[in-house]
């Protein structure tokens, strides 16, 4: 029973725990066995949105079937 | 006056920000003079809770009598 | 047009978005074109302020003219 | 020819070496022409399960075809 | 609208900028929404190719429909 | 209910493998509730022992009654 | 005589030894001792703009005169 | 014979030598058998000092008995 | 009131204490709230000096007003 | 007396056990005063040989006369 | 067969490309099994020369007979 | 004219600065053109010395002919 990890960008105009949860969020509807998450970067984007878009880069860990 | 670092892992089921505080204020329930916080690692657990739990690995610096 | 990033640290007495916020509110006020901000560092200030003081350290990348 | 790297855990209650195998024993069952494995992180999963789980997280690299 | 970010190994007999763009050229011609391409290592293999062969490492972020 | 992590050197004349167990060992005997171990570090002693001396630096983390 | 070191990040739809020469350029227009230059991390943007854009960020060390 | 180490950080207002030998005197004067200690990092205490009061966080690692 | 980093190099042919107190000493008459001052990187330049160089590169935190 | 330290890649058909030992007798055929040796990086060679072959990267002390 | 790597940083007057051929072409003069090269560092050296000098350092890896 | 790094630790009773320069000094006794040195760790030996050995690692970097 290997786990597999793989990295997501979660991103919200309001609050980096927002956006780490967007990433789980959209982790978990496309797979069964989620098993934790490590947040590996931060960050605010700015130039290219209105206002502030927060982003967190995180590595989902899942079991393999 | 040496300092002394040790390392915890606050958790909460709310936010990163909980999970700190619950770090810092386990650190001042036993220790008379915490000094600073360093935050080392951000997670999430999925697997082993309902819903998650946003975990903070952090470093606490206090001073030594 | 090459960017340029410098090194701010923000603080606030409520939360590490507050203090993100905080460091990016003051590099607007001067720079015209803040185009990222990534986050390097957090930690919690307790010795020499009352109560807990949440501080980020952020560097800033904005357009050179 | 591209290469692809992934990232997987494997695990075993015997040693890291057999917890290293898992995981390549799993890729090479899925993906035709792993090259290398490189170890990222060793560790023992101790709170929930009986004994000790030895885990190994690695990348494995292999060509696209 | 999450990010996802994969590991590709691009390879060139001619140059290190040429090893970048064989791997986002493979990562386009697979991915409609590539975003942006970050390097994580260079290297050169020589044992095992007839001259040298100039491969790079990159994380490759596109959007997730 | 906070983690709390501890660092230990574990020795064996044997193996890596044995190290770490040695470690994890004499973290069970004065320790209630170790939930899990990272390894942080793998090296041999050579010049001040008989043979060699297998050594693995490890994390311990256990939680906090 | 202290050295000074600021972050730029060079641009140029080429190549990297262009957006490289492109952040050096743009440190010697304005400052008069530049001595050596670091580069800190390559990538490449694609999504904002048209084809590909080569990045480079790099510390810049020049003589505080 | 397991090792353990424990982060302390020494202080001096004269040097960065001195501020590792405060923290390695606190440690022998509680703990027997101190084998070796690694310089983690140093800084200079500055705002909240007169004059400047130099740091050295350091591992010191001892024998359990 | 926010902080700002910058990164200077001090240089002694004396010692890296000197090298650190000149990056300090440069700071201060430029800047009027230094903060502390974190120890980066530490080199000794040889090949073009007499004698030998020691350099220290310091990361410099001061509150902007 | 100065220690000098290099680096080897051991390597074993068996287990990464071996191939450190093979990094180190190797060095103690040749080197009279070894002193200790960090293990830096492990991997799994795959596709250039039959089966797999364990690779560890470690960095051998040893006392210059 | 165990594999030794040294630290070379190649130089060129014109490109990152050309400083990392210039130490590969030097080991391969001494060396008779070089296998594969990792690129570690790049910097562009200014104050000391006409022009711009390209360096970059890397690592050799060779077959030990 | 390629440079070669070599990996030296220098060891002294009194202080890290003579640790670096009895590095040092090995150096340029048996190679003709030292160029630079970088420090990259620093260390304090207690168990197997009387008092305190005061340990640096350094790379140097020379020349080749």
């Amino acid at each position: 029973m290997v786990f597999k990890k793989i990295t997501l960008v979660g991103r919200s105009t309001e609050s980096f725990d927002h956006a780490v949860d967007d990433a789980v969020d959209r982790a978990e509807e496309t797979l069964d066995n989620v098993q934790w998450v490590e947040v590996a970067e931060m960050g605010v984007e700015v130039g290219s949105v209105e206002g502030r878009e927060y982003q967190a880069e995180v590595e989902v860990a899942f079991e393999l079937e």
